[in-house]
């Protein structure tokens, strides 16, 4: 515990911090500079993603670049790697406008992480990696059964960034979560579902509840709310 | 035990999963579905973002929606509300090009949360929250102090998107980090930084480690990686 305490207060909690400018960056190798610039900006909601093409060929893949947009139209976004690198999840959305994004929880990390593997067009990654594609209320795109919070998205645009990757918006039309898992308030505690997050390329973390705070207001003391 | 056995395995673990439909949730109060839709995505790492206005003012603002873009260029994206809802931020980007993006630890998670008030346009929030802004390098916004992993980007684009939002993206500048929490092979153990993540509107998490997995191939078994 003493170690804990001198390093996470006062100046020894800086001690360490190290200056790296973009120009170091640029010069390291291409993996230890894609590991440390894609863990920099922070834990990702990590999920997967699930589409059919347009023969009817499931496919499922791993995505932790995902955002909340707004809730009234509810829309998410999540950010697609250039076509070369990532090319079937898009497409299948082009040609379809419908997927699913299905949480993970540790008992299936090691399978959600495997389908990030370079699979040929022809196989379905559901059955390539051990997982189970449910369909539900006549959607396209199946649901990932072992998932505990699923939704499923109609695409709503795609939009071309200048470094080759696409932001993906979806508007909302099912979720499926577990009714007690949602609060007075509508509030989900994911935490309770194991939902993980991810970090940088290959890291998986389960989550722990801190706080919830009240709607902050200037010159008011910041209210706390129960989980 | 027994009862985390029957809530995780098997049948249970769906026993009281419930479908909500768009439909429904459209029905909803406006602070409710802002609640449940807003957690739905998943977790978000939420991070403090720093600007200084054409006359030097600072100003500090809690965000969750942040992404990684590309490694290399190193790219960081995030989302702004539509500028009736959140002005400052991004309209002192677009004057001046810089922004700093700051982690959140759990000893100052009240402080980031408070930054979220509508404060007047002459409010330093810095000050108003009691955080603490420094300037190094010559790099014209601050850093948050108190924050363990710091970065400063410059503006590269700014997209407007359909539902009045917009997606700021900015090329990485600077970075601060622990020396001692990047790994061998560049990856940032942020869970040692402390650096939280948020849910929803108003909760906030910390993160705990559990698998780092090593490349994946198709047709061989997944390896691990420690940490």
């Amino acid at each position: 515990m003493l170690c804990k305490l001198q390093l996470f207060t006062g100046y020894d909690v800086k001690r360490f911090v190290k200056h790296y400018t973009i120009a170091e960056i640029q010069g390291w190798s291409r993996i230890y500079r894609a590991n440390f610039v894609n863990s920099l900006s922070g834990f990702k909601p990590v999920s997967l993603i699930a589409t059919v093409g347009k023969n009817g060929q499931p496919n499922l893949g791993v995505f932790s670049n995902i955002v909340h947009l707004g809730a009234d139209p509810a829309l998410i976004g999540f950010i697609n790697r250039p076509k070369e690198a990532a090319p079937h999840t898009i497409r299948n959305i082009e040609d379809t406008g419908c997927y699913t994004i299905n949480h993970i929880r540790p008992d299936f990390a090691d399978k959600a992480h495997q389908t990030s593997a370079k699979y040929p067009e022809a196989v379905n990654e559901f059955e390539a990696v051990g997982l189970t594609a449910v369909f539900k209320d006549g959607f396209i795109a199946p649901y990932v059964e072992e998932s505990l919070v699923q939704m499923a998205l109609s695409l709503s645009e795609i939009i071309p960034l200048s470094n080759g990757t696409f932001l993906i918006v979806g508007a909302l039309e099912h979720a499926y979560v577990n009714e007690h898992a949602v609060a007075k308030d509508g509030f989900i505690e994911l935490a309770k579902q194991e939902s993980m997050v991810s970090l940088g390329l290959d890291a998986y973390y389960t989550t722990s509840p801190v706080q919830r705070f009240a709607y902050a207001k200037p010159d008011q003391p910041l209210g706390e709310l129960s989980f």
